[in-house]
């Protein structure tokens, strides 16, 4: 085996918020196998001449299959010293890195991961509000939306109401999301917080309660939504709408200097 | 007002794992609050001039109450450019930044959250497993040990197994976890991580399951505690004990050169 593979965090979207250790091991590259969630203002970092592999999905149509992906990995590990998985946020959560460690293990592929912000932490700090405000929250709970048929993995009804929701990839149908709520219990004044692209330069920020989410415009991929007391905080600041300061995003959207 | 606050995440403790953004803010700080659990490493990239406040815990007692950091932090703003409060991990985790927030903008403090690697992410970077791998797992929560005597906060019996739990200052009392564990209904079976200071040169990580919890010895804080199949997948791997490899440490005790 010739090279190492590392699964980088690229972090929610504005590249001053990747790791020291990310940036370094970037401008090392010699490929780089990104998802589509990474900003192009992250990839920008990579070394100039490393090969930049697009595998993640277009309009929910996936490029390559997870196999697919593992394989291109333990492949290029053999011919190149430094192969970078991107992902978007932290590489160990939601993103199948379970499944890409397994095949780098088996392979014997020597790997490292290097952790990112993930969106729910880079979304809190852009609204304002901690997580766990022990005044109201006692705990956070990382999920996703269920989109199957069969309901067995909804998890929100057995937790209590001082337990910060934050859900991954909420999809479009605001419905579903508050119909899946109500179900396990959710009271209709808990407030939400949808965030569009958390620290990138197209954020966006609204907040509304459980009854009113349906009447919500969607806002557009990557989204993330927080459900708990804590953004009840900033619910009034943030308003209806919410958008970044024009010189934020102006600043964001500047090629980086280090 | 002269000043702004920034709330900064300082990471687990490698300094390469704080952001670019956290950088650049320490290297123009005039003032740096920090907790205990920051470590010597991430202080070292203030400013050589900034004044070093430690107003975090000893021996688990507080050097100040927290009215009295969110004064200070309010009275610093009045008389400095830059202050920073530079918290562990994220600074929206279970750090009392919702206080801090709401103090700084009833004074009228303008402020920003700088976001960091919270230890649950070192903590599974580190041992090497997705903390949401779909084999096994569909969701992650983050909690805390209850300590009080009522444990109406103890919200780990209606989720799913399928649920990865990470768990913050777990303490001494390996016990105590163990049987809270089994009382919310977790199987003897289940593995759990235990991981002190993730990512730092001190780093140690050992694997058992939930019915020899208790036979532990007790890891150094700041610690945390995985549960959950997830960990199955590198129990062996980490075996009964495992320490940051030598060259790891040496690396991340030299001063940072950026």
């Amino acid at each position: 085996m010739k090279g190492k593979v590392y699964l980088v965090g690229g972090g929610p979207g504005d590249p001053e918020l990747l790791t020291l250790k990310a940036v370094k091991i970037l401008g090392r590259a010699d490929i780089v196998m990104h998802d589509a969630l990474v900003s192009r203002e992250v990839l920008a970092l990579a070394a100039p001449c490393a090969e930049r592999i697009d595998v993640g999905k277009r309009c929910g149509k996936k490029l390559l299959t997870q196999e697919e992906i593992n394989a291109l990995m333990v492949s290029y590990a053999k011919s190149h010293e430094v192969v970078v998985r991107l992902k978007g946020g932290d590489p160990l959560l939601f993103g199948r890195a379970g499944e890409e460690i397994t095949a780098l293990r088996e392979a014997g592929v020597e790997f490292e991961i290097v952790p990112g912000i993930t969106a729910g932490f880079g979304a809190a700090a852009a609204a304002g509000f901690s997580l766990t405000d022990r005044r109201v929250a006692s705990q956070v709970l990382f999920t996703t939306i269920q989109r199957d048929t069969d309901n067995r993995s909804i998890q929100w009804g057995g937790i209590s109401s001082t337990t910060t929701l934050v859900i991954y990839m909420p999809g479009t149908d605001y419905a579903r999301v508050m119909q899946q709520l109500r179900d396990a219990g959710w009271p209709e004044d808990m407030p939400c917080a949808i965030v569009s692209h958390a620290s990138g330069k197209d954020q966006e920020i609204r907040s509304t309660v459980l009854a009113k989410l349906a009447d919500e415009a969607t806002l557009p991929a990557p989204a993330i939504m927080v459900v708990g007391r804590v953004v009840a905080e900033v619910a009034e600041e943030i308003g209806r709408e919410f958008r970044i300061a024009p010189e934020i995003a102006e600043k964001t959207s500047r090629p980086m200097v280090i």
